[in-house]
């Protein structure tokens, strides 16, 4: 397939230097500077070289990206809220042009799902999403399998960064300023860490569950979040002693999404450590499946949205 | 898509039951001693009271199954050792009249996946097999979702009979035979329990994994296996003492197959209880991936198979 990748962040990087492994050109790449476009394929160790040295991929305006030709629109940009600008832009571009689109950018399925999802109706091409929801794990992929109505109700661990700062306190009893300031320390946080910290990253992977198992559109608005900024060492403490421990749960049941600090057993499947995620789907005819694995990172994430482009090129 | 079922055990008939609800028709169901069919869809209650009753789902001669008109055939026969029979034999005549397979026994593709891939290559049918290893969990489907090629080595706990039986005895500080003798009350295990205590069920897994990662034609012979019929009580409790515990471990790496009891973290993520199943792939790109579940049972092993079926009428 042809892919034309814009956002050329950690996972458009990777998605764009690992597409030739699994058998795809590389027609486009666009960062926010700029694009490298070419119908036979980009040179793209040349691009991504440039970037680092001028701070862009390319000299061709990044509209280019979206106008050359392509099979697969990778729309791996930041995740915006709201109006999910400029991802929904270039999500609608795509399909207006009978392109499918694979997205890493959460936003335009947190935030305007009805919407991606009525221009899909309208386009021969598809969206596909499995990257926006626990990176390398294979969560929406499953649940299709299953069938979103065998499905009871989907939890789990969806932010490495909180999960990395709570697992710390509980192992090691240190305070939370303490333990973030580590991660920020070793890039597992961000200087501003309100968007994991605050349960906000989860919260939306729990929308896209949502829309997806009850084909609706939800935003993130209609979740009720709960982040771990104000939890006390000592609330780990009370747990540990009672053989539990907490960590930040994101629960879609029943139609309700939630996501907060949650007490779980110190040893049960739930209690990943570190910034590894899980997803628990309560199945209908099944029990309980766990996915866990590596919820973030670029090569990490570009395997979900390569294992997407495969199912296209099928 | 229409169904014809072979094989009317605990998997065959939850197929049979489930097929309605997610928008299937039975055109037969066959077990050793007859069959139903219908080519506008038989009876599915009916013909499971029936056997309940009389010991088979209907008069017609059950070779008639494989003749009726349907689109897949389900492989639900029990897995059989060398020559597959009579499972190879079903899985020949759907492909030469140009009908997809969808195997739940493990026969075929355990012990003649060259064979099965070759009558393939000559048919406009395909072969999915799904719920030949580990029941609900997707492993499969994920293995061909990162590429063969970029999954480095797969492990886990395939037989829920075996850690059941070892998780208890850890748990329970029991010996092998008084915990095997409460698994058979239970119903955990069966009367003659070899196939599960001596690894045989777990190998045959591994083997369809190395035959799907690496393409080749591995049988039995070539897995080297342990069972747990002749480990010590006090293994589990030296184990225990340094913080570890013990399961059957199968595991296909480096093109090796081997089954047995291994050394594992008390805690860690291999260390499922009771008849809980878990697979862990090593892959190239995102690290360790880990899928755990109902690894057997019927519905739980029909949902595996209805995703197959899913993924054919696609």
């Amino acid at each position: 397939m042809r892919l034309a990748v814009v956002g050329a962040g950690a996972v458009g990087s990777a998605v764009a230097e690992l597409a030739g492994e699994y058998g795809h050109t590389v027609t486009a790449l666009a960062d926010s500077g700029g694009a490298a476009v070419d119908p036979d394929g980009i040179d793209v160790d040349g691009a991504l070289t440039r970037k680092e040295a001028e701070g862009t991929v390319g000299t061709a305006p990044t509209a280019d990206a979206l106008a050359g030709p392509y099979d697969v629109l990778v729309e791996a940009t930041p995740t915006t809220l709201g109006d999910a600008e400029p991802g929904f832009g270039h999500v609608r571009a795509a399909l207006e042009r009978d392109c499918h689109v694979v997205l890493a950018n959460k936003g335009p399925v947190a935030e305007r799902y009805g919407e991606v999802r009525a221009l899909e109706r309208e386009s021969a091409g598809e969206v596909y999403l499995e990257a926006t929801v626990g990176g390398a794990m294979p969560v929406l992929s499953t649940i299709a399998d299953f069938g979103a109505e065998h499905i009871e109700a989907a939890r789990g661990v969806l932010n490495g960064t909180a999960n990395f700062v709570l697992s710390r306190m509980a192992a090691e009893g240190l305070g939370y300023e303490h333990v973030l300031a580590e991660a920020q320390d070793l890039g597992v946080a961000e200087a501003d860490p309100s968007f994991d910290v605050e349960g906000t990253d989860a919260a939306l992977k729990c929308v896209i569950l949502a829309n997806v198992l009850y084909d609706r559109e939800y935003t993130l608005s209609d979740a009720a979040v709960e982040g771990i900024r104000d939890l006390p060492g000592s609330a780990l403490e009370l747990a540990a002693e009672d053989g539990r421990t907490i960590r930040l749960i994101g629960e879609v049941k029943n139609g309700a999404i939630r996501v907060g600090p949650r007490l779980i057993p110190e040893h049960g499947a739930l209690a990943v450590t570190g910034t590894r995620n899980i997803v628990e789907l309560e199945t209908e005819h099944a029990g309980l499946l766990d996915i866990s694995g590596r919820g973030a990172g670029g090569p990490e994430t570009a395997t979900a949205v390569l294992a997407d482009v495969g199912r296209l090129a099928e």
